[in-house]
């Protein structure tokens, strides 16, 4: 069995390898596979071995040289140290376009992050339902947040509105925000904060396709 | 007039961070402000104000001391050095929930980033409209991409057709994908593709929200 190092802080970095560790792996697991050496899983990941091994550490070494790793153990670890091996209560507040297609994504549930409710403030999409759930009113929202003891909010209202509804958020004891609007948002120290932000990717591709443009005229 | 030092590598994190303060400065010049201090911007962004001090030098520093920096030319400058103040071309294969939201995001346009064609492998989807478009057989895609001289795909498909959609832009001479789809994909070296992964996200706080219980129980 994995040790798992609680006390030892893994880096931002490492937990975005190990999530896509777990994706590489979880597929080798649905295609048969018992077994993975370090260097099948870097192939599959695009990662090079010496990263891997090196990130497994954070928990424990448990690969048996020659042998490689336990693929169904080694899922279990990486979902335990990320705290991803229990369900997480989720409330979004913004049902636009993009809520929508969150409302409907069904990996959200598939990996235990289940969304539990949905607010706008648009009197037109109250009582509507979209992915199973009624649509609230956002003024519901903080004490439901406090009454279901929801961990996770998911903030994909139009920038204007974001802080508002991380206040609220805030308010009724929220732990940790995904935040899809383009707008920052301010909350207390004790709130994690994720930022999902599609220009950063974009300008970084622009930026990179630029730069290697320049170098080939 | 700011000099763009062209030959400068600007590290990943501080694409990031300029996207950030993109948007702040965006909403200053929005509010009527005409001048920003790097204290004023640091405040707004949630960022120290050193670290906007030597961010701003990737592209030489132009602020005055004691005056601040003009915040028209500051965005110029920025959007410059990224490369963002031109339009790019874009093309969406994949029109589930999260294709038609991407579809309908009209920041995409406003910051000239032009979704030109949507592609989907669904005969019942083929000739729909959404955002404006009509959705084409994906089996367009290829000669689309090279006929429009598009630069910036999107995948939004599910998992396991990233990688054949990939595969096609590839060959149709893309210079950068934006991967949507939970799904590693592999390209030639000299394509950028930028993972959209919302699981790094919800991994991540998940992971800090855990921690920080387990130091306040």
């Amino acid at each position: 069995m994995a040790l798992l190092l609680k006390t030892e802080k893994i880096p931002r970095a490492a937990i975005q390898r190990l999530a896509v560790y777990l994706q590489s792996l979880e597929r080798m697991l649905r295609d048969g596979a018992a077994l993975v050496s370090s260097e099948m899983l870097a192939q599959a990941c695009d990662v090079n071995a010496s990263q891997i091994r090196k990130d497994l550490t954070y928990f424990g070494e448990f690969g048996v040289r020659g042998v490689g790793y336990n693929i169904h153990d080694l899922i279990s670890s990486i979902k335990k140290s990320l705290s991803i091996d229990k369900p997480w209560n989720c409330a979004l507040a913004g049902v636009g376009n993009l809520g929508r297609a969150l409302l409907n994504y069904r990996e959200f549930r598939q990996r235990q992050y289940n969304i539990i409710a949905a607010f706008d403030c648009d009197p037109l999409k109250i009582g509507q339902r979209v992915g199973g759930l009624e649509i609230l009113h956002t003024r519901q929202l903080a004490e439901y947040i406090a009454e279901k003891k929801i961990q996770i909010g998911i903030i994909s209202t139009p920038p204007e509105s974001a802080q508002t509804v991380a206040d609220h958020m805030a308010e009724a004891g929220i732990k940790g925000i995904m935040n899809y609007a383009s707008a920052h948002i301010f909350t207390p120290d004790n709130i994690f904060v994720e930022r999902v932000d599609f220009f950063n990717h974009l300008y970084a591709l622009s930026f990179n396709i630029s730069q290697s443009e320049e170098k080939t005229v």
